[in-house]
């Protein structure tokens, strides 16, 4: 048989074709459906831009209505699954939660076992509402707090703040939301979504891909970077450093950095670009520059020093922060985004799919070694 | 940036290097560490099979011994899990359960974060047993039986029986069933162990990666086949039409029969030729020779008519069958005996690990598509 040897990682290897995503690494482009980031964030909303990547254009008026009501309908979930909220240890990661509580969804889904086009989409919806519930709602929990029941007049924003808070969120808490759950709605085969793609290959169905995604989204390589960069800033803080100067004590200790470079862009992360300007406007009107400000001066000296790029998850932690929200919900909160991505994934793998298997260059034992009888092994 | 697109389903495409399995699908060659499968299924266990994939190499006597003392050891589950194994509804397929109740351990598992080495061997015992004891445990629930305890003094497959039916194995169920995991235990790049390996290289977690894999082996065209080779019996024998007839009859119809063909074998997959020895002696120890007589019929003419090889699911059907195995706990004990596979992969990728992040060719909406206004769309 033949066989081509990719580079570790698979790295610069098309996996599949998709028509959710398009990105030029090398001029900063990411554009969803063809349409590019810097408009949908400026323009559009979570719920437009989840409808873009389900259905392959923007939606008209009647179309986003119909969109809208059927997601905020969908914010329900199963008393068993409330039931394992409340059953699991405080102090759990929210993502192991998250990942239990959504296998747990599909015994509870009537479509299950149902990978047709409709019922994919179907279970779409009803995984993007209620993945945003349980996020919020294993929060309240945690901190002994009472649950707060769904908004369905509510954008699925502001219907996430509301559930985590039990206060109205601002306007531009809001938008500040929204505009970070567009840019993190999809990126093409990043790891969760390639997750999603191979498990969802064998048939296997949604809630079984999502759970993969959300496993591998916990990974401190992928969701897991805008934790590690919010953790820096808040041990940097602590102990009085010089941002700068502690930076510059982790390149002498050969230690990286979170939050900077990408496999794919080799100039900015056009997500950073915004997210940058979010914690920047967050602060000027919270009065707290903290924050961005020791952000934007590593930001610069990494550029400098190790000419590497801020990516999405760099500002996204302080923006985060500025927002109210805890440090172990921001890998959780990619998920309340990426779910769209993901669902336009295996839905577009489902359409069209065949088996994901590739092969592997064995470096073991020569073969045939023989099976050496226990009294002529030595340990 | 440099791209190479790479066949449908990654085929033929080597995505890693591994000292693991080694496979010549044109020869018809399996091996583990380099050792041949049909001397491992001929003289080898589970638990020998379990230690060489894992360490590398065969165990010595006193390697053996302390090895199968602490899977035996690691047969014990947290009390939520039973508590989620009672409390599901008994007609959930089990392997949603699966899924779900192995997403939970990670709750309860003191090594849970900790990726190095040693935590995921030490993570892997448990979930070996702890995999086993699921499947058993809630088969026994779901039917109103009362839980069967562990037996430290049986071997895995003795202890997996035993657990299942409340009765001690007799030898030749307990080293059949042995024989199966051996044959099962690892495939390389399967589909299950790719999806493992993908979340697993983001730096999640050994459970995150296991869940990931029950949920891509639950899909029919993974662990599912031997499955529908099952009910595809079942349904000739209740019309008590000729197997020969019957498959010719779907022929006609264009439809596919599981149980044949494979992405790497090209010629007879080697396991296949010990599930079919096993069934048949099965059928001649219990005197009933239906299954066996009505696979080997359909094999010869499958064979015959599309130059298909019987694969490693036609003949686990009626194997298991004749132990007295439920069809929908086909896949998951698929999935007691691959856990040796994936965990041995898993601890490989963090071993060396860099991310798994293919590309896509994007085939949608040129880039730029404009945003159109909101009353410009057509739907």
């Amino acid at each position: 048989m033949s066989t081509a040897v990719a580079p570790k990682g698979l790295e610069g290897i098309v996996a599949t074709t998709s028509s959710i995503c398009y990105i030029d690494g090398d001029a900063g482009v990411l554009s969803y459906r063809g349409i590019d980031i810097h408009e949908l964030a400026e323009r559009s909303t979570f719920e437009e831009v989840t409808y873009l990547l389900w259905f392959g254009h923007l939606p008209t008026a009647a179309q986003l209505t119909a969109f809208t009501a059927a997601l905020a309908a969908a914010r329900t979930l199963p008393a068993e699954v409330v039931d394992l909220l409340r059953s699991v240890p405080a102090t759990a990661a929210p993502m192991q939660v998250l990942r239990t509580a959504t296998s747990l969804l599909s015994l509870y889904d009537a479509d299950e076992a149902d990978c047709s086009h409709d019922s994919n989409v179907r279970k779409s919806y009803r995984l993007t509402s209620q993945i945003a519930m349980i996020v919020a709602m294993f929060d309240r929990i945690r901190k002994g707090k009472a649950i707060v029941e769904a908004d369905p007049t509510l954008s699925h924003a502001a219907n996430f703040l509301w559930m985590l808070n039990g206060e109205k969120p601002t306007e531009t808490a809001t938008r500040t939301f929204d505009i970070a759950l567009i840019l993190h709605a999809d990126h093409e085969l990043n790891a969760s979504t390639f997750a999603a793609r191979v498990i969802a290959a064998t048939l296997a169905d949604i809630h079984s891909a999502i759970t993969g995604a959300i496993g591998a989204l916990k990974g401190p390589l992928h969701g897991g970077a805008n934790e590690a960069t919010m953790r820096l800033l808040y041990a940097i803080d602590a102990a009085s450093e010089d941002p700068v100067e502690h930076v510059r004590g982790m390149f002498a200790a050969k230690k990286k950095i979170s939050g900077f470079g990408h496999r794919v862009y080799h100039t900015e992360d056009p997500r950073a670009t915004h997210l940058r300007r979010m914690s920047e406007e967050l602060s000027k009107s919270s009065g707290n520059m903290k924050w961005f400000t020791m952000s934007r001066q590593i930001e610069l000296f990494v550029k400098q020093e190790k000419k590497l790029n801020a990516n999405v998850d760099f500002y996204s932690a302080s923006t985060y922060t500025l927002l109210g929200i805890d440090i172990d919900l921001f890998t959780p909160i990619f998920a309340v985004s990426r779910i769209a991505g993901w669902a336009a994934h295996v839905i577009e793998q489902h359409d069209d799919n065949r088996l994901i298997r590739p092969r592997a260059d064995y470096v073991g034992p020569a073969y045939p070694t023989p099976y050496t009888p226990m009294e002529q092994r030595q340990g």
